[in-house]
């Protein structure tokens, strides 16, 4: 049995996670720690996880954290050099933060405004490359969520040369993504009803996330334009990507590049032509389901991609990866079928 | 392994039902039908079912239906008599619908105006002398989702003699309950941002199967007044039930009987005093949760339950049934944790 | 022109009762007022309000209110008798919190823990002689959202004499309810697709002020079980109502009382049989819809009305009673007609 | 008294339409037309209008038009040239469908697959020339819900040439936008917790209307990639609209361009800097919200708008170019202000 332990287990994406581990066959739920919540019940903050009724989070320190297999943290950015550089190289530290993803100090300074702490295996494994990268890691960055539906919405088109290297991406998220801390404009009042965008004009913090990955991919930087748009859903992203077709580019070529690039890929399905993703479909699951088509008048090739923004987007990746990491088969814990409707 | 197979399966119970036998892992998925949907890919109906892919519902006949070990039903009522008729003892045959759930023919024609087809063990096993009647079945009636919720909470108030025989319910539901055929008020424009009351002044047809289910535990008629109303999510019942108390009834007492009755209950929690249940918490999950409260003002015992209709409701009770009546461990291919938020 | 200032105008109330002034030919608005958001734009709180864009709230003080025909006040619950005290008798005062709705002491300081500021009269005309209570009243107390719809459902039946004094009530609220105050259990991501209920066993604080219309209109005490149940909806709420018939009540009698006190009343609607109330056809709108039936199995009369709980639950009704107060037509500056769907 | 009829008033135009000329004070409802539904109260598919409680809904024949100053149409495509031809000159005929709106006979017969019907006046009085060609029309072309919102946000950009022909829309809508016939992608299971893109790939039939607005503001031919996205909100739509910046083009040179375009238009806010649109605050008001950005390392104008589709995307887009066309004051029974929360 693995032993693992979840450091900011109190939010969404400690929630997920704990989710997710409490239905992994193979782990065992150590240290549970949380920051001004440590002392209180478990399900008093996740009613839903009826199995941890009668345990109390810790708090998020190093001794609480010692002795573990593997450490998740799902703590608030910037925090988690601090307490992996606590935890020894014998245990794994899966990092759901964004401390460690970006591999421009630059970047990260103009982007989080604090000083850059590294970078670590990204956790993306469908990236190309990004299996090998994971397998053995005792130090693994998972990717933020639009980041994971944007980069695999886009990797095939621009891994196969058929994209021009600007990229405009809509990502219609649920409220989750926003997390749990209480926020007047996060209340139910304010969005049941309302969609609204934010972090308008390229100033959100996933955009050279997001370009870091397609620049690899494309092997020249690729300018991306990102609006993310909150919408009344608690779960899920939808992520509208385009980008300029190369010339003689034309819809067989392009989903061909699709159905190679995912043939083989258990957690992502290419959907069969004339099905749009919904990410109702995938609501729980570790799936992601995509859909590829080429407006010729407009000259742009169109993905759209869907994903639970807290199963494969944050705590499913962190999971997946783990897997990868611990030569455990890579889908244990996860689920590929959604909860619908 | 299990031979199963989902007779009905291009709707929302059908869907469930799927959902979990995917995930079950002493069970095989065979023959999946429809009716309408029959010749259609699956996960053109239900694309959050991702293993699925590939596969046709096929017609819901008894050529089809033969050679499974278990069928689960999930027809419209009054189909489920003549396809169970065609499959042998040697079927467990597990039914979704209406039709062998009440005993008395009397009421059975008076809410659903047709002939009534008999009675068969009732899958919900929390009920007193309730899993013992499953042990060994070959045919099993699965509650509606609506009884399963109310029965559960006021089970114990009832079996401890607690509580007048006038029950009044009013179970607020999501709309997956309402099925997947296509009705003008069901659709997402009508439904969001609203409520509205249905089968209102008694007329609804899980009424009388409540007020059987109630009796037989106070071992005498309890009349029952249920409205339901439809509110603006995709799944779960949050179920308001009250009762007047009994002469000299106190909170202690009340509670006692309550954690007596599910203290062993693997799917049953009764929350910790001060915290009230919601159906969030139980998405997707077998668990019901449960509050109950003196009211000693008014002279009632106030019980409120959630459940996901669907799962525990519907599928997820099936599947525990099917668990008991096979000799699997009751819980197998069911969560306990739901997914929220 | 009357010339209105609204004290309390960042949160809902308030927002609402500034949409329907604007709207209203027979007033002006002065003074818009707040606590803590004094100081900042009205429309960056309320960036619906687009005819307020460059006015900013000003601090809720004597002067500032000082010099207006009508005051409206939207505190916090044991704020307004400080700030009327300091408002002359020619100011009409319009209180949409608690303070001054109970009669009785004992029960004002039960439920609300503070000493009993003294009783108004009470904004609900459509009550039997509640029209006449309000015609050049200087102090009106507007009723609380629950007990508006919940009121006017049951008052027909106890005002005909029809029901047993136990009322039982269950009703279905948005959160808008709730309050703009960001608080985790009202965030959007765990209010969307969840139901639950709050305030149970009789502890809601509109209990007693139910209790004491019902039974005026009784001429009797009437008992009143009340639960709460937030629903996924930013406004509205949905009460279901039943009391036990007396003996010998009849459907047709029944449907005649509530004929007979609906008929005139320019805000309630009286449904056709076999039509629900739902609470998305009153949004945005001062109308009441109420459908009445008799359980004749459960011996019960069960009402369901429908309000919009910021509109006719408290905004709305507070300009309808002022229009009386003040001879204006009643109906001026409200709709009629829902924004649905 | 301007006497009115509303043909096709049991969907959700028409019933807007019914809500708006309730509510206006210059003009009376006449005939009410629709084709299923004829012969069924209009309060039984439009419960939310009240006032027209006990009227039903008539035939939609030249017979039952005739004798009305202005005849609304809200018909599905292709109906509407038909039931014109049988009203004279002397009638203003205001046309919520799309058949009048393509000046490209081609586009029209390639995105709708008829004959072109003609084009009329188009009533979108914001975009420049847009209000002149509208005063005294007989005939109007209402644009589209999706046009609406884009053309807005973008014209002002196109207008001071900004920015490169080449526009990438993303459009989040509400449901009610797909109309009121019962599909079952639109039951409320379906669109609750998902989000999904249609249309994609340039097959919406709004694209060739806005590439026309778009490229007669620029003067040059506009490509445009559109793709809508449905989110679970029964109103609005908050469209992400983008387009290369010009070299030298700057954000105060950007946000100039916007404050000048909208600066006296009544129902077009351009929001305060750091303020971001938000469909909820216009629901049910004719006013459109705008925000503008420059994305200096993509090289992109981005610009956010939100409307009501069914208000200024439709029904007060109508109401608002026929009092134009009458001569009436232009925001006559039309709101500024939104119903929100």
């Amino acid at each position: 049995m693995v032993r693992t332990a979840v450091a900011g287990a109190s939010g969404y994406a400690g929630g997920e996670l704990l989710r997710l581990l409490l239905g992994h066959p193979g782990v065992e739920i150590g240290a549970v720690t949380a920051a001004s919540n440590a002392g209180r019940p478990v399900t008093a903050l996740q009613p839903h996880l009826a199995p941890l009724a009668g345990r109390v989070f810790e708090e998020t320190t190093p001794q609480v954290l010692a002795g573990h297999d593997v450490v998740f943290l799902a703590l608030p950015h910037g925090q988690s050099a601090a307490v992996a550089a606590e935890l020894g190289e014998g245990t794994l530290v899966v990092d759901c933060g964004a401390d460690f993803r970006l591999k421009d100090a630059g970047e990260w300074e103009r982007f989080y405004g604090s000083a850059h702490a590294g970078t670590w295996p990204y956790g993306l494994p469908e990236l190309p490359g990004g299996r090998e990268a994971l397998k053995g890691a005792r130090r693994i960055a998972v990717p933020g969520c639009y980041p994971t539906a944007v980069s695999l919405a886009l990797a095939p088109a621009y891994g196969a040369g058929l994209a021009e290297p600007e990229a405009v991406v809509v990502a219609a998220s649920g409220t989750s993504g926003a997390g749990k801390a209480a926020k007047p404009h996060l209340l139910g009042s304010e969005v049941m009803g309302s969609a609204s965008a934010y972090g308008v004009g390229g100033t959100h913090r996933h955009t050279p996330e997001i370009a870091q990955n397609l620049s690899a991919i494309a092997g020249r930087p690729v300018k991306v334009s990102f609006t993310p748009v909150l919408v009344p859903m608690p779960r899920g992203i939808l992520a509208t990507c385009s980008a300029p077709a190369l010339p003689g580019v034309t819809a067989d070529a392009l989903r061909s590049a699709y159905e190679k690039a995912y043939a083989d890929e258990p957690f992502v399905q290419l959907l069969p032509a004339g099905q749009q993703p919904s990410t109702g479909a995938v609501t729980g699951s570790n799936t992601v389901h995509v859909q590829v088509a080429l407006d010729e008048v407009a000259g742009r090739i169109v993905v759209v991609s869907a994903i639970d923004n807290l199963t494969k987007g944050t705590a499913g990746g962190a999971v997946q990866s783990m897997n990868i990491a611990l030569g455990l088969p890579e889908g244990l814990g996860l689920a590929v079928t959604g909860v619908a409707p």
